[in-house]
């Protein structure tokens, strides 16, 4: 059961180390069927040399496994507290790729400095508040979920408007339409995670002007945009 | 028609994933055919490996449809009024190579340090001014383009001299003889700006002398030059 | 004889190409067999791409050469001293990679900034001291093994907590359970490395939380670990 | 005539793609057979992938074409100079590698800072002075030889014991026993050149004790060197 939706989940998590997100087994993807409430998800520490369709777990909402040998992810508890409360996407990614890393471990938001980024995210993807003791060590992974919500409520940010945000001390996570959509947002958080590095150290508190990154946001997005095919 | 146009046009685009200059489809070439007065461009937001001689469109220099099926880039305003000014020239390229988009984003030209940049670029590479909020708001496309020239024209810098420029919180444009040599000076600029940041870094506001500027530039263009075969 | 711990202690080594930890010949791996009292190392100076089964070199616990034509590596006296002292380590490796040699290079400990480090080190990656000159003419390589030792002793580092270390001026060595665990070790480490200059770039001074660094640790670490499939 | 020299420069050059040392045509090798007073060199402008045995040039020592159709590299007067004076070298390079030519744009030494620089050169790499306008535009490429050579004199540096040097605002040149051994140096100095920019953000000031530089460089050279297989 579930072939296809594993089979999608399979490929975008072999999308991984094809765009270079991840060393050994550091990320994970996951897809979201609504109508029957499971997750797609891949196992814990299993090389993605080494996956096949069936090593992927289907879960449903309550974390209980429904098919699948492999334990799930070990962010399986942060996927779910995503889905349940974004209840627009349909894909999670979370990776420690090098440059969204870096500022997570730094604590700051990845501030938005030109149009590639307001390409694909209206405004800075925000850096979470650390957890407190006692939320990492109790139900640690679903705390994280919840301390992500917690920024996107606090700021009033719209999480289809921003698919990523950077828990802090720890790295990115991010979702889509998808499965792959999630991860083509990863690959494009890397990208301007490692332009906003140099462009800070070239002049530091620069910004892109709010008048071109509304232009750059709708020409791909919303009723009146304009960039490909449809 | 314009078979062999497109054909060019087809294996410029083909250069940037080659030269990795682009992630997913950020980034396009145009080449002009002046005497027929058509413009072969890459289609609006199509991977490059699923891109076909058939794909490509040609336009007028009005932006009207000539030839095929698929919408061109939402660049194509810049491409028009780039030609439309800089009469020499035979090919247009846009990109968000990253790190000469560190320096459109930083909104600073990169500085000639040293020969590298001397045998392609005779002088610093400009980046232009913000655009207005109604230049952003109304026909952007052709104000980009407006701005690259008025930068050009404010500064007297000769475009065949230093055929590439940042746009201020956005990324680079340039062009050349016709699209492979665009690309070409894409490729280079993208190498002098990740060189020039770092040399920035240990020896700020280092400049070029004059002297081998003039040199390394000459070495290789105008009637005295001597590198090559020819 | 000892052939299939030449066998392993081969592939290891060729991991170093293919994970870009090495240039030209600049990293060894060896592996104990505790049983026999013997090391398989690496011989010094050879391409990964010549090495044979037959090149690896087999020596006893003084060093004395058991089996093989060629020199073994000339930092083996390091290797040794290392398995004398931590008797739980199956494993050790040497090499210039780029980051983690800007680190030793630069004197200076990586700091734990982030979970990816607490995934597999228990705290900051130490530096040692300079060796003394009298250390560096006289029994170098051993004394590089010392050093490294001394200063677990010295900070009361537990080595199998934190599989790793820079020595002052030099570069990284490593272990871990067999050859091909401390090549893991080794890649984790150039990663951190790389994150870690950046993130001091950006914020400097910041660390992780303890209670951040104790959670991933021990979800991977230890009686309580969960992540994995065991 | 010169088949085997013409091969061997040949395959020398062959190798500045491979170890990514090149953009385009930007670098050039050559050998000398001092026997018989010719130098082997690559003709200007000629891509890599295009080269072919009979495409390299022979001159002899007064800089006139002995064989071959093509022009010699507009470095070679360069090369002869070199070859004139350091008599005991075989081979000369000369790139526009990134990390390298960063220093050289700066117009700064690069600081012997590790072991994976004392292993290869007993010292800073020199970067010469600043060519004078004269210098510039009267046989500027015999005058980059000069220059290099006043440097090494000036400081009386031995050119076999640091087989490499930054021409100002240029880019570096290199030297070995031969073409290969040139090649060999040039991957070197552009590993350590990148490892210093790092390690120079991290802790400026910082300097190899002159202890571990000899320890480490006549590990490897000279009639007491033990590392290896001779």
């Amino acid at each position: 059961m579930f072939t296809q939706l594993k089979e999608r989940v399979l490929a975008a998590n072999l999308l991984l180390p094809y765009y270079q997100l991840v060393t050994f087994t550091w990320g994970n993807v996951s897809e979201i069927d609504r109508d029957n409430g499971v997750i797609a998800i891949k196992p814990s520490g299993v090389p993605y040399d080494k996956l096949t369709t069936e090593d992927i777990v289907i879960i449903d909402l309550d974390g209980k496994k429904i098919e699948g040998k492999l334990n799930p992810s070990s962010d399986t508890q942060t996927h779910i507290e995503l889905y349940k409360t974004f209840e627009q996407i349909g894909g999670v990614i979370h990776t420690h790729s090098r440059n969204a890393t870096i500022w997570a471990q730094a604590g700051l938001d990845i501030p938005a400095l030109g149009t590639t980024h307001a390409d694909y995210f209206y405004g800075d993807i925000p850096c979470t508040r650390l957890l407190t003791p006692t939320e990492i060590t109790n139900n640690y992974e679903l705390n994280t979920g919840k301390v992500i919500i917690e920024e996107f409520n606090k700021r009033n940010i719209d999480f289809m408007a921003i698919p990523s945000v950077l828990v802090s001390g720890h790295g990115p996570f991010g979702w889509g339409k998808n499965a792959d959509d999630a991860v083509h947002n990863a690959v494009v958080l890397e990208e301007i995670a490692a332009m906003a590095l140099a462009t800070r150290n070239l002049n530091i508190g620069i910004k892109i002007q709010q008048e071109l990154l509304d232009k750059h946001y709708y020409r791909k997005h919303g009723k009146n945009a304009y960039y490909g095919q449809t």
